[in-house]
This record gives C-alpha cells, sequence and structure tokens, in this order.
C-alpha cells in the first residue's frame, strides 16, 4: 500500500509526520524566487534548498515550462532543476512537485513503501519593467543609504539581526539612514541638477564585520551580503526600494543597483551549508587576495600562481570568494541580476570589486544583462592606477586574446589625474597636463564616453579634502567633471563641501548628510541650512548640472582639447547645434586668453553667454579669466 | 648650323664657353650618388642640382634604364628624374644625357641655336651587403664619437669648416674623437659583451649651432646634417666610416646608424636654394614644436593645429623642419637610407626626433627598408612617458586607424620606470612596483622584446648619477637590464661608472672617455686605469654581457615575472634548454626568499648556478639574498 502526503511550501518550514516518526520535509529557498514569461533566454536554473532535497524527484505540468533535467551537487539539501520556459509561455503560477519513495516501518509490522510529495508553487510573471538607458546625459548622485537620511525610524530596530541597533554616536554602527529617507530627499537630488542614483548596496547584510584590530563594526556600508533575495530591512525591505524605484522614476531620476558578484558575508545563509565546497575559493591555509591588477593584464609575463591569488584569494576574511567560475554559481549570480532588473525595476548597474571575479564569469554576466537589455549601463569598479589595466578590463580597442565587455569603467585613472591637476603647480607633465594627457589616451577605450567619472566616492578621500578646502578647486574639479567627456557621478555631500580623509577608516568620508535626521541641528538639505560658502558650492554645481541637462554640446557631443599652455586648459564641447568653450585657469592671476589659436572651434562666434556667471561677453578674441578658476561660455553669432 | 658642346661632369663644377659668352652650366649633386640593381623596388628618383638644370631634356641609353618622366619644382636649378631599373638590369655605369638648345648671339651675326649638352656618369652597383639582424640577442654600445677616442688626430683640424678647431677645453666644441679612435677601441667594446655599435650621427655638420642664450656651441653631437652623402670628415669620412663598419663586423660587432628625417641644419647646402619652398615646414613667424605627443595619439579630441604645430614646428631655430609630407622629400629621404645600407654596410637604424615627423611618411620610410631588408632592426626615439604614447608610436596591438609599422621602441618609459624603481623605496605604485607595473602591459606592444631598453643616453641625465652613485644600486640596474626582455643599449661611459646631470647643458653627460686621447692622464679602457669601483662595475657588466651572450633563456626565451613582495622583485627568463632566475631585494638588509612561491617555474630544479659570483647553491629551497642586490641563477637539476 502506498501512502501519499503532500506538502505545500510556501518558503516556511514544514513538518511532516509520517507513521509516527516526526520527519523534518521542507523547502526553504527556491531562487530566483519567481521569473518571468518572455526573457530572451529561455533557461531558468532554479536552486532548490531544503533538507535532504538532493533526493526528490521534480516535476512540473504547466504549458510551455520544461523540465530538461536537474543537478545534484555535494549537500544533500541542495537540487538545481534546470528549466525552459518556451517564448509562448503564459504567466502564472504552478505547482513543482517533488516526490521521493520512503520506506516506513509502522511499530512491528513490515516496512512498506511510502511516497512522500512536496508541492512548491513557483510563478511567473508578465515583464512590466523597462530599464531606461544611463549615459553621458546623465548626473549620477551616490547615496550611502545608511548616512543619508532617516526618514522611518520605526526600522532603526530589529533585535532579530546581527547588528541590532541603530547607533550614530559611533561611527561604524548602522545610524538609521533608509530608503524612505532618500525619497524624502528626492526633491533635493533633482534641484541640484542629477538623474540618476547609485546607492551603495541595499540588500541585507545581517551581519557584523570585524575589522583587523579585532573592535566589532556593523555592515552599515552594505558590502556584506547575507541574502540576495532581500533589502535589508533596516533601509525599508524590498517594498520600500520598489517605492523609491517608482519615485524616482516619477521624478525623471534613474536608479543604478551596486553589485557584488566576488563574495558574500559570511554570515550568508549558504555558508552554514554550502551547496558543493567548491562554491567558495578555498584555500588550505586563509589566502588574501594582492589587490594587484597587474596578473589579470600581464597576459605575456603574469604567472598562474598570482593571478590566482589575485582572483579567488580573499578579499578579507568577512567576506568569502564566490568561486564564479563554477558554473552553477555564475548562473545563481546572473540570475539574481535578471531578477533584480525585472523585480524592482532598476535602471543600471554598478559592479563593485570588479577585477577580482573570473573575468570570463564577467563577460557571462554582462552578455546576459545585455542580451535582455541591450542598451543597459553597466559600470564596474576597478580601482587601478594604469591606463592600460582600467581599459583591458573594460570595452577596449586591443587586440589581445581576452575581450572585456563591461560597458563602462569606473575612471579611477581620471579621477586621479584631476586631483594631481588640482593639487600641483602646471608643468610638463604635472598640473592640467596630467588631465590633458588622460585623455589624449581616450582611443584605447571602446568608447570613453560610457565611463563612469567622478571626484570622489565612499572608498577615497572627500575631493573637497583633497583639494586642501580650496573653493577656486572645488569649482574647477567640478566644472571640470560637468563639462568633459563621461557620465559625471557626485558623491553625496560633496556638493556642500563636505570634508574628510579615510585614514584613519573609511567611516571618515561617510558621514551623515546634515539635516538627514529628524532634530538635526543643521539641515543642509535647505539653502537656509547652508552657510554662505556651501550655498556657493551648491549654486555652482546646482547651476551648471541643470545648464548640462540642456546642453547638447555637453551631453552628446564631441570634444576637443587644446594642448594646456602656461597653465591654461582650453577644451570645446561642440555639435551641429552648440558650442561650450571651457576654459581652466591655474595660475594664481588674471590672464588673457587669445582665441584665434581655437578659432577651430571659435571660427564663426563673435560673443558668449556665461554659464556660470550668466553674463554675457560681446567680444570673443581676448577672452579674461580670474586666476585659478573655471570658464563655461556659450559661444553665440 | 647647330654647334654641340658636351659637358662630362663629375660632381664638380664645369664651366662652357659658348660663343664668346661665359656661362656656367653644371651639374653640382646628383643624389643618390649612386645606385644597386637588383633592388626589390625598381623605381629610383634622382636629384639632380645644377644652375638651370630643369631646362633641360634628359635621356639614357643603358638596358634596363628608363627614364619614366621627370619633375620640375619651383626653383630651375633642380631636376628630379624618375627612373625605373628592370630587374635583369646589368651593373655598370653609364650616362646621362642632358640636352637643351639654347639662342646663341655671336658678335653681330643672326641668333644661331646651339644645342648644349651635360653628360652626367651614373653608377648602377651590385649589391654585396648583407644587414644582419639585431634582437634581443644583442648588446647594443652607444656611442658618441666626437667624444670616445681620437684616433686620428689629423682630421682635428679643418679651415675650410665651420667650426674648424677641435678644442677639448670647451665643452661645446668638438674634441677630435672620431671613427679611427671607435676602431681602435673595439676590442674594448668586444671585451665589456657588446654586439652592437649605436653611432650618434656620423653624417657632415659643416655648422655652428647658436644656442639661445648667443653663445656658440658646435654640432660636436652630429645631430646638424649639412650633406647626407658624406660622414664628416673630422670623423674620417666615407671611408673610414667603411673601414669601421668592417672592422666590427669582422668582430662581430654590428652597426647601427642614427638617422635624422625631421630636419637639415640651417646650413645644409639645399637651404641655399631650395627645391620648392614646401621642402621645409615654412611659418609665417617662427614656430616651435610643443614637443608634445598628445596631439598625435590623440585621434579622439586632438585639435588639428596643435598637431601641426607638434608635427611641423621647429625643433630648434637652427633646424629647418623637413617637409616630409612632401613626396619628392621623402623620397629623397628614403633613398638616402636605402644608399646608406647598400653603401656602407650598415645593420640597423636608430630614428631620431621620430614623433616629429609626419607618421605616415615614417610608416612609408619603416616599409622601404623592411622591403628591402626584412629583419632589419628599426627603433625610433619617442621621449614620452605615457606608455599609450610610446606603443601608438611603434608596432602595436591598437585597434586604431593609424597603424605605426616602428619595430621597435626606444623604452623610455621603462627607462623612467627603472630610475623611479631604484630611487624609491617600495610601496603600491613605487619601487619595483614601477617596472612590474609596466612590464605587465607589455601586451600593447606587438612585440616588447624589440623595444631598445636603457637605463640613460646622451639626451638623459647619467644613470650613476641619478641613482646617487651607489654601486648596489648600479648593479641592481644593469642587472635587470640585462636579463630582462628588450635589446639592452649601454651608453659609452656608464660601464665605468661615468657621473653627471645634464643640467646645466647637455654636454655634461657627453664627456670624453678618459684614455681615449693620447697624452690622457688616465686610461678607463685598460683595468689598469680604472679604480676599484670601476673595475667592479666594469666587471659586473662584463661578467653578465658575456653570460648573456650564450644564454638561451635570457636572450630568446620567455619572460615570468611575480608580483613582487616586501621589496623583493623576482622574475625568470627560461626556454626548453635554461632557466634564469633573477631576485632583485630592495630592502637594506638580507632577506631570505622562499622558493616554493615560484614552483611554476623552479619545479624540477634543485641546484643553481650564481651567474655573478659563479659559486654554486645547493639548496634552491630557501635562498639568501643580500640587502639591496640584484642575485642571477642559473637553475640546475
Amino acid at each position: 500500500m502506498k501512502k501519499i502526503i503532500n506538502f505545500i511550501g510556501f518558503g516556511l518550514l514544514f513538518f511532516a509526520l509520517i507513521s509516527g516518526e516526526t520527519r523534518a520535509q521542507s523547502i526553504q529557498k527556491v531562487e530566483p524566487v519567481n521569473w518571468w514569461t518572455g526573457m530572451k533566454n529561455p533557461k531558468l536554473q532554479l536552486l532548490v534548498y531544503g533538507k535532504d532535497i538532493s533526493a526528490f524527484e521534480v516535476s512540473a505540468n504547466y504549458p510551455g515550462v520544461k523540465i530538461e533535467g536537474v543537478q545534484k551537487v555535494e549537500s544533500p539539501n541542495y537540487l538545481f532543476i534546470n528549466l525552459t520556459i518556451a517564448p509562448e509561455t503564459r504567466a502564472g503560477k504552478f505547482m513543482l512537485e517533488f516526490r521521493k519513495t520512503v520506506q516506513v516501518k509502522n511499530g512491528k509490522k513490515k516496512a512498506v513503501d511510502q511516497i512522500v510529495k512536496i508541492s512548491q508553487p513557483y510563478e511567473l510573471k508578465v515583464r512590466d519593467k523597462k530599464p531606461q538607458e544611463i549615459t553621458s546625459k546623465d548626473l549620477i548622485y551616490q547615496i550611502l543609504p545608511d548616512r543619508f537620511a532617516n526618514g522611518d525610524p520605526s526600522n532603526d530596530k530589529f533585535p532579530d539581526m546581527a547588528d541590532p541597533l541603530a547607533d550614530r554616536s559611533n561611527p561604524f554602527l548602522r545610524h538609521g539612514g533608509d530608503l524612505q529617507g532618500i525619497i524624502q530627499h528626492l526633491d533635493y537630488v533633482q534641484e541640484l541638477g542629477a538623474t540618476a542614483l547609485w546607492l551603495n548596496p541595499v540588500l541585507e547584510n545581517n551581519q557584523f564585520q570585524t575589522n583587523e584590530g579585532g573592535s566589532m563594526r556593523s555592515s552599515y556600508h552594505g558590502y556584506h551580503f547575507t541574502d540576495l533575495y532581500n533589502v535589508d530591512k533596516r533601509l525599508g525591505g524590498n517594498d520600500t526600494y520598489k517605492k523609491l524605484i517608482d519615485a524616482a522614476h516619477e521624478k525623471g531620476i534613474k536608479i543604478i543597483q551596486d553589485a557584488i558578484y566576488n563574495h558574500i558575508a559570511s554570515n550568508h545563509w549558504m555558508m552554514k551549508d554550502l551547496p558543493m565546497k567548491s562554491w567558495i575559493n578555498q584555500w588550505d591555509t586563509y589566502t588574501n587576495t594582492t589587490y594587484r591588477d597587474e596578473p589579470l593584464i600581464d597576459i605575456l609575463h603574469g604567472s598562474a600562481s598570482d593571478k590566482k591569488i589575485m582572483e579567488s584569494g580573499w578579499f578579507v576574511p568577512a567576506l568569502p570568494d564566490l568561486n564564479n567560475k563554477n558554473e552553477l554559481v555564475g548562473n545563481y549570480l546572473i540570475q539574481h541580476a535578471l531578477w533584480t532588473v525585472e523585480f524592482f525595476g532598476i535602471d543600471g548597474w554598478r559592479i563593485d570589486t570588479y577585477m577580482y571575479n573570473d573575468l570570463e564569469f564577467m563577460n557571462r554576466c554582462n552578455e546576459a544583462l545585455l542580451q535582455e537589455y541591450p542598451d543597459m549601463f553597466i559600470t564596474g569598479e576597478n580601482s587601478v592606477s594604469n591606463i592600460v589595466s582600467q581599459a583591458y578590463l573594460s570595452r577596449n580597442n586591443f587586440n589581445v586574446p581576452f575581450k572585456s565587455n563591461l560597458p563602462s569603467a569606473n575612471d579611477f585613472v581620471l579621477s586621479n589625474a584631476i586631483s594631481d591637476a588640482l593639487n600641483n603647480e602646471f608643468g610638463w607633465n604635472k598640473g592640467f597636463n596630467r588631465i590633458y594627457s588622460t585623455l589624449a589616451s581616450d582611443m584605447i577605450y571602446q568608447d570613453a564616453n560610457r565611463n563612469m567619472i567622478f571626484l570622489d566616492n565612499h572608498d577615497i578621500d572627500r575631493f573637497y579634502s583633497v583639494i586642501k578646502e580650496d573653493l577656486s578647486k572645488f569649482k574647477m574639479g567640478l566644472g571640470f567633471l560637468l563639462t568633459t567627456r563621461g557620465v559625471p557621478q557626485i558623491y553625496y555631500g560633496t556638493e556642500i563641501l563636505t570634508k574628510n580623509f579615510k585614514d584613519p577608516s573609511d567611516a571618515e568620508v561617510r558621514k551623515d548628510f546634515p539635516g538627514g535626521w529628524a532634530g538635526d541641528k543643521e539641515n543642509k538639505f535647505l539653502a537656509a541650512g547652508r552657510n554662505a560658502k556651501e550655498n556657493e558650492a551648491f549654486d555652482f554645481v546646482k547651476t551648471l548640472a541643470n545648464f548640462r541637462k540642456g546642453s547638447s554640446a555637453i551631453t552628446t557631443g564631441k570634444l576637443m582639447q587644446f594642448t594646456p599652455e602656461s597653465g591654461i586648459y582650453v577644451y570645446f564641447r561642440y555639435d551641429n547645434n552648440q558650442t561650450i568653450m571651457v576654459i581652466l585657469n591655474q595660475n594664481k592671476d588674471e590672464k588673457v586668453v587669445e582665441s584665434s589659436r581655437f578659432s577651430e572651434r571659435t571660427t564663426g562666434f563673435t560673443r558668449a553667454r556665461n554659464v556660470i556667471t550668466k553674463t554675457d561677453l560681446t567680444d570673443l578674441k581676448t577672452i579674461r579669466v580670474a586666476g585659478m578658476s573655471v570658464t563655461v561660455l556659450e559661444l553665440q553669432k
């Protein structure tokens, strides 16, 4: 006699009482947690996690859905199910039927075969999201969610979390900033002129991070994922994230999510029971990455062991290094990326620790995203100082065996050049010549105009401190950033002259935005809360960023730069409709610029409008520029 | 009645007395001064210079030689004759017959037509030279001929020359060094282990050079050409040059000539009567080049005017800038290069001021040489600090519209990296990491192993001064130079610790080699004339250079470099027959290197021979290396 027992799982734990024996039988996770019909790639690989699930057979009865096979791994508690979803498949819910035969002894009777069944519902939704392209037309504003604004104090405390309390007195603990806080300040972002937000990671970080000194630090920064399918509830969870994205989109602001493919946190749920040892890059003794890019690009002289340590060494001890060479790991991460786009409706990706991943995997991952969303903005963090490395790791014009398909580089090389340029007097390889020379090599990229360019971010010194709190240099830096090629990015607070060096810790450059918390003494979201200097800085950025929005020359035109001379760097942004002339003067004194040298671009123009001061220049022949200044002119006939 | 008057020119001035009138009629120059049969390119364009020569018709009657046409230019005193020389043409002399009709009045008689003829002999020789390939198997020794050794005091004084006197007391005048002096010291070059000589230019420099301060300086350095077809007679003229080349070849030493295509000297014979204005890059007012490489490589953002100034601006006022975009100029220069190889039998070229030439012309010039001599070593001087520029200007792996065909870059970028590495303590982007990172980008060259690598030359500070006269750093620098990839080059005197910075003038780094002049107090060509430290340096170079000659791993093997750690940089040269391990220790203290980290290259080896100390290492597991040292080991099984 066969006794059939059915369980229906809803992602919760179910127990089955079989013939008097207590036997836990459950499915704890199915990931991706849902999928969509009409994806260009018909394949889907489900990770199913549940006690002894690998002993089950699985079936599904839904038109268009076919189980091609399953993959068992070292842990009996995982089963990978390979599905295809035919193009004509209709959205809807169906059951994944798991079934196994067990021998059950009932008291003194003979053992009998019983069939255990689990019915796991799964949903295929209708695709209703369409990511918007992020290009050089945009201005990206970067926010570290825990440090921007606390819009919902009710989510500050969760006793069930590893770091349960928000505590603003400790720079290493959570401060309570959240997605609701961002929603409340979208007007501010819009006023500034930004058109996209890059948020530091929002996924669950149910983990303390131990720093080298042994003191406990929380993962307030978001880079310690413990669950890929849930936005951290301290930030507001999945629902608030959706709400933020919808609200941002309504204001014409796009959303860039921060992805981590290289590692998960040591408290990620999977770490307690890995599908297989090779899910993680394993070492006999703990091995840290060297953080060096050279073994990756040194295809002629590099050693295999250095490359392995670079790629498979761990970023820090608290972050188990995902072996994304493993196809199952790769699929799991790629599907999560696709799921995120479809589920939340984000527009683009910033990829953390890009070069620490297997680069072939990264190509596969980017390709999967670009197959579904051909124009998607995907920008990778490669904190390198060598321009050849930076280009090698993104789409480039090198004839080399490995071709990266990363569309956009985080332009660390240009960022370093800008800081160097402003902090050193003009010279052969110094001052503006650092910027000039860097841009002159742009032909090694497939499209340098896709590079995300920046002055600072959460990992480096605050720009205003780097330039020694000099407002003139601030305007020169921001003026350059907002008028050169590339997709500019501003780190939250930079626009109000936020200071600090990352020594002694990263937390120094991740301070709370004043006014983001109820009861803050100052509210720098408002002009009245900012001092005169801060308003001068804010207004400069606001004026230029908002002008930039409507400037075809800056956002989609060409760049022509002239060899800097005597500390003066002149370049043009231009197209058929508009010509913008930018003059950066690195001298302490006022200078007169003769425009005849630039006749390639100035011919036909006689007058100009100063975009910042909104004054008119009635004679273009000689242009007076103040010492240590940036001048942005819209040329007129 | 027609009267026919014949002149036979031999490159000298002839006068013709016609009907009582004195009428100078002559051919002063035919260049190339001769040619060869059996060239792969059948074309030859003769430049003929003589008063009113353009009024003549020209013919030749020699089997295989065909005049395809002539080109007249602005000056009536030039005629360009386009010839083809059929493959089967036999070597020999023939006459170029020039002919024109003139109306001659004889006293009161009626004018009559007379025909004026000039017969100009021209020779086609049999090719008997075969340049030898110069590769990473070689070690190049660079000599500035005026400053090395005075082998023939009889050629020190020429009253007919612009700078007639040798005067060793003045650093800016000629010192009397000559090619005979080099011949006399070929044994020294050979003892050191060099296999090729690069001589600073040897062609006639009948010119003073005025420096900016107004004081007169001679062109002792050779870079002010006044005649391309004559070696300067102060150096010994064409005959001694041939003698040197033959003597060098007999000792297995190859010869690299220094070419200048970018300019001639203001006293070049042609400057008094240019074929056409556009022979030279003309400017309304004197325009200097900016010396900047960026306008050349900045194909996306560069301005046409910056590029024009870079290419067509003059290097210095005394050096008229050749317009080698002009096809006639190009032909003239290319044919001179071919003529030089065939006439003297040189083996390779070093091209001065490479990037200041029209780059399309340079490609055409290199192509013409490579067509005749496919393996020829051609190395270009591009004194740039940006590796992208350096690669762009030579054969590279960039997908860009312009493809340079320059086989070898003078590796200024690596040279800077070596000096930086030795002068700065080890750090993330400092010390040996500068070298490591530079070599890691080698894949952007088509073949970095063809790069000419060096520590110093006639244009930069002396290496021993750069490294603050530190003998340990000297050995580390030379040890690296002689064991890494590329074609190493040593500047004369570097091997005996010659010092100096080029401030206040280049002449500081171009001092006489002690012992090169009769009566010199010291003779550092001999061990007895060198002090202990100088002998230690010389012997170090000699030992390693001579070992290198027989080392297949170093000269033709692969390079594998490991990420430097704690100030120690380890790399290997290896092939199937030999493995060389190089350990550079930048720490002040002795260190122990565990070879297990390098098992990719050390597996199978148990012992090693120290190439410098000639001692044996019986255990490879741990290798002790002294502070601030280079260790070169030949691994043994």
